[in-house]
């Protein structure tokens, strides 16, 4: 039985047929550039296949409510070409198989549940830094949908004393992804992240940032396990200052086990590395199917 | 048939036996005292009545984990002689029903997403600002469980400028509970929230920080609804107050139709009032009754 997932990301989609093992037998890169163009090539590489059904992990905003019409309509991004397009209904007019879409944060989480650090746990966490800041969130094998989705990338931080950084977020300056995100990073002190020594101040104020953004996840969500990926997470040697600034926060006020210690069970890397977004659309193609024969 | 709910908090237990039509039949109130005293007179009132099941809202922490050997065991509350006292155990010794327990915030969300403003809502967030602040929140029939419970009061806030107020928090100081429950309130205005007048400059403040818990709340969550109940909520004239600082602070990250306007359908007081943890009990009862039947 071969499935089809999509990773949907903002400069590439990333196009793979799996088999029931997790097998990836074809895969295929195609830029993002108009919806017409991309998804043209992307259906162009499906029908090769006879896949049984579609997982897709999106960029967004994006509908993700499968009772809504606009059920997979990509919603205000600024990529303008791409507003008000439905990735679904262009994708079932060529190839009509069950497909589910979740965020791109959404299917990482779940392929870290199902396939990754996160398996045998209740929940996860799953947080990206990069070129944006964005978390996705699996419960009992259910990712968190709601009135759209999670944007958690965007909460309010308390900054540190000293740090006069005005932030890069266009809706909110110094939110949290304004101050942590790659090109946050990159404003401040004038390069990118992986060209700072691993003793700039910058760090501090980066870990101590991300610390809080966890503890504030934490103690609305509760996960069993947190996993950060993206490019800025690529830094190792922030995650003990991370671990740090997350207990100094806390400051014991949740108690377990788990976060007890150094956290470096709690606070982690994903397993499934740069394959976590194509694994969740890949989890997602496998509900999908599933779903279909209820 | 007769149903169990038990709204166990931290001055009083209310007890109560409902029907299937959600009637009460017969309540009492009993004093949060020391746990023989308390759990004796609860076992005594619910031993008259042929209950089918029982449910529990209750202070916490407690351990919320139906797989958990230790489920239904109160943690590490400053109420000393509660501490690492089980519940569920000690009531099975005696009715030996199909019981649930969840944490009181958690109860109140359940009942209004089953028989309140969060009627026909795929998800609830139900908030509780009073003497602490606590939130529960209910996505698609399920209370939210993880790694511990939510302790969604005691997340940080972004302090406004010339509010020097230290916070009354023992954990975090000014954090969220630390500067907008009842106690915090008195304490710095040297009377309590319901003798302060409407103009007082406090409830811009009280109001700004609402508003900025509830943005991280619904960039977390992403909840369909948000009621506000608890002490402080009596305050009517600072909802409007309160959603215009979600207002300005969200500066429309999350586009829904529902996040237009005043939001007054979005930020709203619950329907079941005073009675949203009992009847959040009585719903839990509901749960395991139907659980036993499976």
């Amino acid at each position: 039985m071969l499935y089809g997932a999509i990773e949907a990301g903002g400069t590439k989609f990333v196009c793979a047929v799996l088999d029931e093992k997790a097998n990836i037998l074809e895969k295929t890169i195609i830029d993002t550039l108009n919806p017409d163009y991309t998804m043209g090539k992307t259906v162009e590489f499906f029908r090769n296949y006879d896949i049984v059904s579609l997982g897709i992990g999106t960029f967004g905003p994006v509908n993700i409510d499968p009772e809504s019409p606009e059920y997979g309509t990509i919603l205000n991004t600024p990529k303008l070409n791409w507003r008000n397009f439905n990735l679904i209904k262009y994708i079932k007019s060529d190839i009509n198989v069950p497909i589910i879409i979740d965020t791109d944060v959404n299917a990482a989480a779940l392929s870290e549940y199902k396939m990754g650090a996160g398996k045998g746990k209740k929940s996860v966490l799953y947080i990206t830094i990069g070129t944006g800041v964005g978390a996705g969130f699996v419960s009992e094998g259910k990712t968190l949908k709601g009135l759209t989705h999670p944007e958690m990338g965007h909460i309010l931080i308390r900054k540190m004393e000293g740090d006069d950084f005005e932030g890069v977020c266009p809706s909110h300056g110094n939110c949290f992804e304004g101050l942590v995100s790659g090109p946050a990073i990159e404003k401040r002190c004038g390069k990118k992240a992986q060209f700072l020594p691993e003793n700039h101040e910058v760090w501090g104020y980066i870990a101590d940032y991300i610390g809080q953004a966890l503890m504030t996840y934490t103690l609305v969500l509760s996960p069993e396990i947190i996993l950060i990926g993206g490019g800025v997470s690529q830094q190792e040697h922030i995650f003990p200052m991370i671990r740090e600034a997350f207990k100094k926060h806390m400051n014991g006020y949740v108690q377990h086990r788990v976060l007890d210690g150094d956290l470096s069970q709690y606070i982690r890397y994903p397993e499934n590395g740069q394959m976590a977004g194509l694994y969740g659309a890949y989890q997602l193609a496998l509900q999908a199917h599933e779903d279909s024969n209820k």
